[in-house]
């Protein structure tokens, strides 16, 4: 074959569901220089990269790390380590999302017992208790933000729902944390992942986990250390986890005290998360959820503006993605590719029932900002005039810019 | 919490067992702009990386990509979609990796069986066949380099041998690919894995992998679409992988040309990746196993010059590894400890039986090169007088120039 030259990615404005683009100081961390794994530095940065996802996450769990995958990644280990064969697990299904927790149950062999709404609605609290008395699961299963919607489920009273229930309640943030409100501790939740190509504003590949102590005990008590380095007098469970990359137990002693050794820790990745969660509490957490609240509610401005009808229930969307109609005449996947050949942007397609129905436009991470708002916006509004659809004229972007000018 | 600057890991000469210092180039790599899943340059970047592997691999093989994770996450996937739960499985263990290997297996509820030579030898291939004929298993589990033993199990006769007892055939590459001899078609492997962070220069945290037609065939009639995004007729196994994140038929699906969603591919890992690749077929695959065998060489003549008695069995040592004895009366770890604070330089320790007994230094990837043999000889004659042991004046760095000279 005839040897390609160094990698040359062409410029791209990502406002598309995820992945995003990175901060440059994430891309940036990724070039520092390797060290080994044992290395003072290197135990010293995995630590402190903990400390800094409690305040990601908010919480004082001290089993606060990272799972070196994507985000998926972080789900199957939270799932298959905190659920036994023949446990009942109790998935709300909002999205697509929620079709995949249930299927990574499904495959740790759980009963899996789900409840729906329609696509573009969120969950009463009343309808995850009533699933919950009927079912009495040992997990809840629930996404947060599910970006094949946009909707984020309200998970507030959720975890005293399960604490007063006896359940576990383990929450995917990956589209959400960072760019919603997330409170771990507040909460109550048992266990959280995410990965970092959403509002996190870095690359995927490293995936944010969070436990409970009570979660914790649930994982150490089917603790098992591999044979290669296990010694007298050290735990080997009966009940293991039917996974050796996501037990959690074993990741949790590579994390703590005991280094145990498991995977070698991806270093770059955790350079990368470090620096994602870096940024973020410099900016203040709660300033870079505003960030990302103003910057979607000058997005759904912006194409109602533009005069396109959001998909699915407003008041219960993500601040990080709105879903648009594509405009009757306007064949999406053409306009699509039109707009990223031609403007460098990206912008998303849609999954199952919603195929060729809407665009996804995300507004997240770096991507939260004001010109990437208007560049966007212009550039769809002329998009559209193209493809036949009556725009009001600078509808989009004036729109949009009133938001930031009464923000 | 005080929030931290930006990374800054200390310089560091990594001789370890690995992971190693990655080529500039291939830090420099991960530092590229980020782009969108399905962005056009994104799907080629992944059909261009599969091209450079399968030059790597030296194989034909269409199912050659990358597994987001480290290495073990590479034998995960290549086991729990291989091995149904009550399958047999073999392993011959000849340090900690086999091992691994068989907890792995074990964990996907096969029935796993070994057999082990002490460490510090390989296998003759008699007694992988007598075992073959005894246990008739499924799949052969092989490490080809133990970095815990330093040893290089040969395989150039094992495919066959699988082939004619109708044995899948997998191994373990992570700590060889790139430095020793691997020929995954002309040694009839159906399936081989590895990582980035030994002899192919990169970071930790995305695992390599090839499938022969064979294994393809096996992982496809186990798969099932997710719930998702399955459409009318799809299939959807009974006997399906009990991974979502390691089902390898859904794996494909995602970097062939149904481009089917899976996870979202861990980009900066993929450019690194494609970079280790491409920066050893730019020098040629012969031409690095030749630097790596040449240092490796060069290193072992100068621990041998320095008195230092080598463990286990030369004539099958990887290139890119030695393990020595440490002298009566050296602390070895607080030896080891004052060699990377006062001299930037990482050695390793070991595992297991060989724990405070010898340590390992690598010769991989990037630092297989003259000035970083050269360097740690100088370093560790010097150490090893400080803390009392009876060392050859320049006896290390003597030896050691002589195979460079004699190259």
């Amino acid at each position: 074959m005839t040897i390609p030259g160094p990698i040359s990615p062409p410029p791209r404005l990502l406002m598309g569901p995820g992945p995003i683009g990175a901060y440059p100081s994430v891309l940036e961390a990724m070039s520092a220089p390797l060290v080994g794994q044992y290395d003072p530095f290197m135990t010293a940065t995995m630590t402190e990269t903990q400390e800094l996802y409690r305040g990601v996450w908010a919480t004082t769990n001290d089993a606060t790390l990272l799972i070196d995958g994507t985000s998926r990644a972080g789900i199957e280990a939270a799932i298959v380590s905190l659920v036994r064969p023949g446990d009942r697990v109790l998935v709300p299904i909002f999205g697509r999302f929620g079709h995949l927790l249930a299927e990574i149950a499904e495959r740790a062999l759980a009963e899996v017992h789900t409840i729906e709404v329609p696509w573009g609605q969120v969950f009463p609290v009343s309808a995850i208790e009533e699933a919950i008395v009927r079912v009495q699961p040992t997990l809840l299963a629930l996404v947060q933000g599910d970006t094949s919607t946009t909707m984020n489920q309200p998970l507030d009273e959720i975890g005293a729902l399960c604490e007063r229930h006896g359940v576990l309640f383990y929450s995917d943030a990956t589209a959400s944390l960072g760019g919603n409100a997330f409170e771990a501790d507040a909460w109550g939740l048992d266990a959280a992942t995410a990965g970092l190509q959403k509002c996190l504003g870095g690359p995927s590949g490293s995936s944010p986990i969070t436990l409970s102590p009570r979660a914790v005990e649930v994982v150490q008590a089917r603790k098992k250390i591999e044979a290669g380095i296990r010694e007298p007098g050290d735990p080997s469970a009966r009940d293991f986890v039917r996974s050796n990359y996501f037990d959690l137990g074993m990741i949790l002693d590579y994390w703590g005290p005991r280094r145990l050794n498991h995977h070698t820790e991806a270093t770059s990745m955790l350079y990368a998360a470090r620096e994602c969660a870096r940024v973020l509490l410099l900016e203040g957490r709660d300033a870079v959820i505003e960030r990302h609240r103003i910057a979607g509610t000058a997005m759904l401005a912006g194409v109602q503006g533009l005069g396109l009808t959001v998909f699915g229930d407003i008041a219960h969307k993500m601040n990080n993605v709105v879903a648009v109609e594509i405009p009757e005449g306007v064949p999406g996947d053409i306009a699509r590719a039109a707009l990223l050949e031609e403007d460098g942007i990206e912008i998303g397609t849609s999954f199952g029932p919603l195929h060729g129905r809407v665009w996804r436009i995300g507004t997240m991470g770096y991507n939260a900002r004001e010109d990437a708002v208007m560049t966007t916006l212009a550039a769809l509004e002329a998009l559209l005039r193209r493809f036949g659809a009556a725009v009001p004229v600078g509808g989009g972007v004036e729109a949009a810019r009133d938001v930031y000018r009464s923000a």
